[in-house]
């Protein structure tokens, strides 16, 4: 079976990275647990002093309150179906929501403790979020949130995830400037109100030396990285903090292709385009330490339910046999760790997710 | 939640029409469990007299032994990784694995009881398996295997998957034709061993009308097809079996976009070109018997992890209010269902899988 191991210390420096960042911008981190789903992984950010999470749903959320944590915002967009478990939840701890419509609201107008809410604004993505330049229907939700005595209005919260598709340092840049932009006009428009400013994105989070006003960060993937992140420029290969271990499953010298047991109900079919290619996995060699760079590229271009293909790999192939097993950085580690459900450290300690 | 929807009726209707043909070339069906990876559905295979089945795992494997199934081929590479699990296997029920190269005999030099082996055949697909034109490699691995007490040489097995490929019927035909064509051939140059020709891959066993001299087909995802198969022309949209139902989270209506709960956790990244865009899903419309085609056509057109977007929804984000849970046929439902890992019948009736 293909296991997904993780370098404690690369994750570690990762964390310790994003906390003196924050820091230095007096600025708090949030980071999003989205990717590691994990109790244990989460009580690293605590030695580091972090004492707030994002999540991305309720029961996530339910996971990491059992867990112990106080201040949670679970950062999708609040939808009736999910009122018992913010009930639930909100008993617990200190729970935010996020919303981008005052037809949201009605459905929460029988709550029976306090719950933190911050609007969700859409700086130029197009997913979720109240355009940043509709401040008309950034007051309707306030004035509806003011009616609930147990809604608290916090703040504004954005996660600009077109940085992942731009295409230029530059392009990212212009994205994350707007960004700023707008939350800083939001900020001095209902300052009345006192809104916090929240900004997430690992890409932003990483590449940004200026943070302006913004008061909170919380981004996500730069606890693990990946190729995805690598490819961005947020992160060296070096920085990525987990690698799939498969058994080669197959080895056909003559096509220069090997087969591992290791496919897309273990990486996800998420890929990065790497010279034109399919990228699904990078191998690196196993060292004493945990792994390095290969000396040569080869990548998996392909998977299948359970296979994954290794294209053009030369040598390689005449170096292993059925069974040897290979490491890879995975193209996109949230979607992996969300498949794998359970991490191996190098140190060999089993590590369990919200899922395991 | 986002949940999955299966329509029994549907489901056993496609179960029957695979039998049907099956008995009606004087084939035996050993349907792929991959798909469905649970063993109340596959209890609806045997209903229909189905006695043996194909896994893609030895962990899904042991599962399925476990719920009664006393035929089981493993039908991924063996590698010695899965050692263990081949022999507690083994000690439960008829177990085949599949070979394709006289490197992975050395490693059931110690077995204690009896297992069945088959020889991949790569007739063009380029994944795994032997070439059909190296008998002699062919020869190897079957003179191996006489070896040993406790393997038997059972056939041939062959995965023709680049019909997902095909570009037309007519390319699909050509694949079809070549790897019944090599596998008879093979029947014919092994003729002193008996060998049994199994042949699997949705497409094919959907669309093909005369299978020659094959004895078993061994197709998985037409239990329930998807809007993948739909391309290929294996199903009508009718045929799909099953939905998932997601929450609307936001509703933009100058962007014509709504916004659901359901991801790239709930439908993985896989896709389906349709008309030169990329779609994760399809909208159907509830209706009193469970679902049918929409009048429009709505796609999911991108996927996060927990977000899914719908473009270009014309009236329809009018019409709908956050909550309102809607309908999708998923592009690829093996790695929805390994996702989600639940379904709910129409009925009400939850039914687990091997990973719930």
């Amino acid at each position: 079976m293909p296991t997904l191991l993780l370098d404690r210390q690369k994750c570690l420096r990762n964390i310790e990275r994003m906390v003196l960042k924050a820091a230095g911008q007096h600025m708090v981190l949030r980071p999003h647990c989205k990717t590691h789903q994990s109790a244990e992984i989460g009580s690293w950010f605590t030695d580091f002093g972090v004492n707030r999470i994002t999540v991305s749903s309720f029961r996530m959320a339910a996971y990491f309150a059992r867990a112990g944590w106080k201040d949670i915002l679970v950062a999708f967009p609040f939808h009736p179906g999910e009122l018992k478990h913010l009930e639930s939840v909100s008993e617990r701890c200190h729970l935010s929501i996020l919303v981008d419509s005052p037809a949201a609201l009605p459905f929460l107008n029988h709550l029976s403790s306090q719950v933190g809410l911050y609007i969700d604004i859409d700086t130029g993505y197009g997913r979720t979020g109240v355009r940043a330049e509709d401040p008309e229907l950034i007051e309707q939700i306030i004035a509806k949130t003011e009616a609930n005595r147990y809604l608290d209005f916090r703040g504004f919260y954005c996660h600009a995830g077109h940085s992942y598709r731009a295409a230029s340092r530059k392009e990212l840049d212009d994205i994350y400037l707007k960004s700023i932009s707008d939350l800083e006009r939001l900020k001095s428009q209902f300052n009345t109100m006192g809104p916090k400013l929240l900004f997430g994105d690992t890409p932003n989070c990483s590449l940004q030396k200026e943070f302006g006003e913004i008061d909170e960060i919380t981004p996500g993937n730069f606890v693990f990285y990946d190729l995805i992140q690598h490819a961005i420029g947020s992160c060296g290969l070096e920085d990525i903090a987990v690698a799939m271990e498969c058994p080669v499953a197959g080895r056909y010298p003559s096509d220069e292709r090997i087969v591992i047991h290791g496919g897309a109900i273990h990486f996800s079919k998420d890929v990065v385009m790497m010279k034109g290619r399919s990228v699904f996995g990078r191998l690196v060699h196993r060292t004493p330490e945990g792994w390095s760079e290969a000396g040569e590229e080869v990548f998996i271009s392909s998977v299948s339910q359970e296979h994954g293909v290794l294209e053009k790999c030369g040598k390689l192939v005449r170096m292993v046999n059925i069974g040897d097993p290979l490491l890879f950085l995975p193209a996109h580690s949230c979607l992996t760790a969300n498949l794998m459900r359970r991490y191996q450290t190098l140190e060999g300690m089993q590590i369990d997710t919200c899922t395991s």
